[in-house]
């Protein structure tokens, strides 16, 4: 449908790389369905089908997967890279997800953050992604020159743990407290019931979020790394402080 | 005026703390101006009247000061704490401080920032404006009891001389660029001549902003640095990532 | 009584430093439980009376810090330094703490992490406890010589909130998921009625508590954060690393 | 010989991985001594023959190492992975090392740090290791399959050179004072015959453990650096802290 | 023509590297020009022709670079390792460019920096020139046997963009105010024409040497990041701190 | 004597300052020698009489410290500030270094270094120093307008033991190789018989130099850290970066 003049546009779709089906979901699942719940659409990549895993089928992950991204409002691809638990750091990758980019046009990518000390796979999927940005707004790379350059709005890490939180980035935190939010993350994060049955994952998140929410004096919120300074056009949109204690 | 139903509740004022007579306005008057030019009132505070400085005496100083914040859009009101080059860190400045934010109710503060290798007064009123911001919410304490508690919404450093930028806090960066906005900021630096005249200083300034501005893809901006994460409600207020290198 | 020949020694004392009544219990209350069950004394220095905080009388805070205090096992007194909110840092201030060091002769010290960006009186404290540490084992202190100089084992820093975690410091977790712990820990924070009731507090102590404990794959832990790296006779003693995720 | 019931339970073997023949010994020699004094078996896994070294062939940098490891106590195996000064990144080697720690099933593991600053090796390999830790205890990673998955208890970096040494982790401290201890890592670092000749290498540690010693109140001393925060039962085990001075 | 022997010896070349054909006269022209001004040689190796860049043709970008380099004074040779944004971190090129520091033996080596987020070329060519410095002191490395081995002065880093210098490390500052090299250095950065149109590339370059000749005192200035300390002979040669504010 | 023509200029003089009797000594005192000997006038200013030291009398740490001067080469003064391990941050302490430094008018100055983790007097006159070289250059300070003002040349710090020595700013390398000066170290080292019998002082200092020395390539050196990058006119003058292993 064609707006209408007086109609706000539409923002530029939200584009999430994971490198394993559920990546998304316990990192930054709250925050992906607050975007959708106010008209963003969300693309999810999936770089691996989760086969290193210590539970879980490929074939299973790839259901929980789809059926997670629905309950989030997102819709969802998977690629090959070199598998889970096999991903190394090669242009080659860097250039594939270029094209992702080029194809999907986002505004806002989120990606795992480059904290090394947690599963190999997440930061370098997080290099791979922050290289590809810069790749997709180039004019030359040969393999990307079917698809026009695009640049992105702003890059964001997301935290699958707590131990993958960076120290010292400042992270804007987004506050999923709506009864609604909570239970539509919480329902995505139980999709994939390989994996939350395991290890108190769900718990984790939501402990974490809790946490986070009591020191922001809201609910739970959901802390995501920017990759570089926002650029604000006043102080009107700098946010309020999360300072509690 | 009482505002209608269908107005715009009026911004929460701004509340801009400086060692000096000139210390906000060469270190972040472009923001100010654009702030005020929206319709947020804003109030400043200075704590000497740049009797220690090589140039310029406390009487014009003073002159320069209310000239200057004439052409920002702010008021101004001087305080005693111990003297230009004379500032010690006391809790008793901080309770000073303190009475000040409940007074005037501030939703955003700026304070010099924290980093010690600049002009001692800088980093101390910072850090006395940091805990005046925490006793002004707290209930108890007794020289600030006739005046109700007031939480602020934010505190975020401004720095008089790169020198000052902390090198681990992730900065927000505001677009200076609109011609009147430049213009007035230089006005507004310009109107300080004792200060003006000696080292390049409105110099320095503009070329900074420039140089951030060229980063950020704009023409101008100004990096300010938040105390504390903000809490944003939802991604379409994570700004643009300056990033145009 | 007299050890027997074949008896353990008794470890050195605890001795453990609060800015307010409530600091200790909300800050590190469980390892405390955990040192006192296993025949550690335990002594709170606590240096103010809470006189500045939103709720609560000073009368009050002293009620609950007693009672807080017997559920913990640990003895208590209080000191004046400047009143609540109000601490500065003086020399005078760290010589009286050494004063106290010398009396009670303590293995280990705990104290206030020296991360600024919390209640002024929190880092502040933590800074007096590091020099009084140093200033007890002086000899040649005129203030302090009634009293054989003396040198800690290990001073080690409680966050009173997770604000207060410093970045750069290695931890230590202490296992407190025993039922006992847990339960005498939390009933030393409700003792604290007057704080308790007020923001979440103790439920801000037992998710951050739970959250190291499911990373660190046990049910809560309390971090702690040494002030100098300890020295081990073998690896046997090294922990096991906690990273769960 | 069997152990009687009352006998204590002999620890999980240590396991060293080092890139070239000489650098456990000359990183943490001293350690491995005390360890495997007090019944801990030691393994080395060597990654190369030293064939890039200005100094000594592959023959006798082999056999150098043979006798080196019996003086620490300590058995020897060498793998192939690019060869010295050739090791490049790649998760087929952190496989290849995740395949040694399911057969060896160590309790603690040391690396070489991670700092970049010094031989390319040494990072490479201990960013190896720390991602082998990882595999090693997957369910899911097909190569590894044929050997149960095996959870280390604690992964701890040496630094071949002080260079080598990170600075934002609070290592630990192991004495190695004891004159046996002492004599047995200076014998096993001269047996290194063609490296200890050069450039001073065994004068360079002995002087780096003195200082350390030195400043850790007892005669020699060597650090290293977990890779995650130990978690103890009790403060018991959280040892003296270092200040000398 | 032969030197007398009282005439001072000529200092050993200066060896940069650059990632595309543009990075050092971008990052770090200046202080070419001033080196070769005082009779340093200068040689240049250029490790991509800038064929994925938005603008100019590759044949462009070499006549481009070589009509530069005459105008800094400076000897120019392109190799081949993946191509513009394509290159992969492998020590097979760390060994070619060793090769290269062995055959023009420098004193002074220049390496774009370290810092991650920039351009990917940029921190991967510093890695790998990093790794060259050392592999070319080894003597063993077979592929360098033919040549004999090289131990550098100095290694040190440039910045192409402000986000490329890195926060931790104290630079050192050229000063590059003299007409005529300030003069040569514009030259030289207008001759990459195809880049200099877009962008606002020489803009932002002089503007950057602008803010840190104002700060230092003098009319521009460039910084350099030293990835050792400098051992000096007196504090004769320690230079003037740079605090002009 | 009045210059000839031909003859160099004098370099202007070393100012160091201590806050004990033997801190220079300890600290840097094999820098002092170097510049003495080449002609620099040297310049001591200790700000107690050592009296809280465990060991020697006011008295004796006196004539020790005029013994271990003339060893040195410099000139000593004594200047009451609050008194040994009783000094507290003032802006009337830095008033009263500023005097000093207008009256001796230095070049380069030296004070202990500003990390914490160290006797509480080291850091906090390191802080008086850096704020007093602000000072002595600012033109209104009304304590200090007898003088005129001066502008020192370079701030560096030293670290009377090696945990007080920074991690994030690159020292500058002193050779203190040369046997005289060595020696002269050692003697002026010695010559605070009252501090040197206890705990290893000298050994640690020479342990400290020669592991700097072993590091970079020559026999023994002693790090300064510099409070601001130093600005230099040309490459020649960057040193020989120091990394032997």
């Amino acid at each position: 449908m064609k707006p209408t003049p007086t109609s706000r546009p539409e923002p530029a779709p939200l584009l999430a790389f994971g490198a394993h089906p559920d990546d998304i979901e316990f990192g930054c699942g709250g925050v992906i369905v607050k975007e959708t719940r106010t008209g963003r659409a969300a693309h999810f990549v999936i770089c691996s089908r989760g086969e290193a895993a210590s539970h879980g089928t490929p074939a299973q992950r790839v259901i929980e997967a789809n059926r997670s991204a629905v309950l989030l409002g997102a819709r969802l691809e998977f690629i090959e890279l070199d598998g889970d638990a096999h991903l190394d750091v090669r242009v080659a990758h860097a250039i594939k997800l270029a094209t992702i980019i080029r194809r999907v046009r986002p505004g806002i990518v989120l990606a795992p953050s480059l904290v090394e000390n947690q599963h190999p796979d997440h930061p370098r999927l997080g290099q791979l992604v922050r290289d590809a940005c810069r790749l997709a707004r180039y004019g030359g790379v040969k393999e990307l020159r079917r698809l026009p350059a695009h640049a992105i709005e702003q890059l964001l890490y997301y935290a699958v743990t707590p131990e993958a939180e960076p120290v010292s980035t400042t992270p804007v935190l987004i506050d999923v407290s709506a009864p609604d939010v909570l239970q539509a993350w919480t329902a995505a994060m139980e999709a994939h019931a390989s994996q939350a049955a395991a290890r108190h994952y769900v718990e984790l998140q939501l402990t974490r979020a809790r946490l986070r929410g009591l020191r922001a004096g809201c609910g739970h919120a959901i802390a995501l790394f920017p990759n570089d300074p926002p650029v604000l056009d006043s102080l009107a949109h700098a946010g309020r402080g999360a300072r509690q204690f």
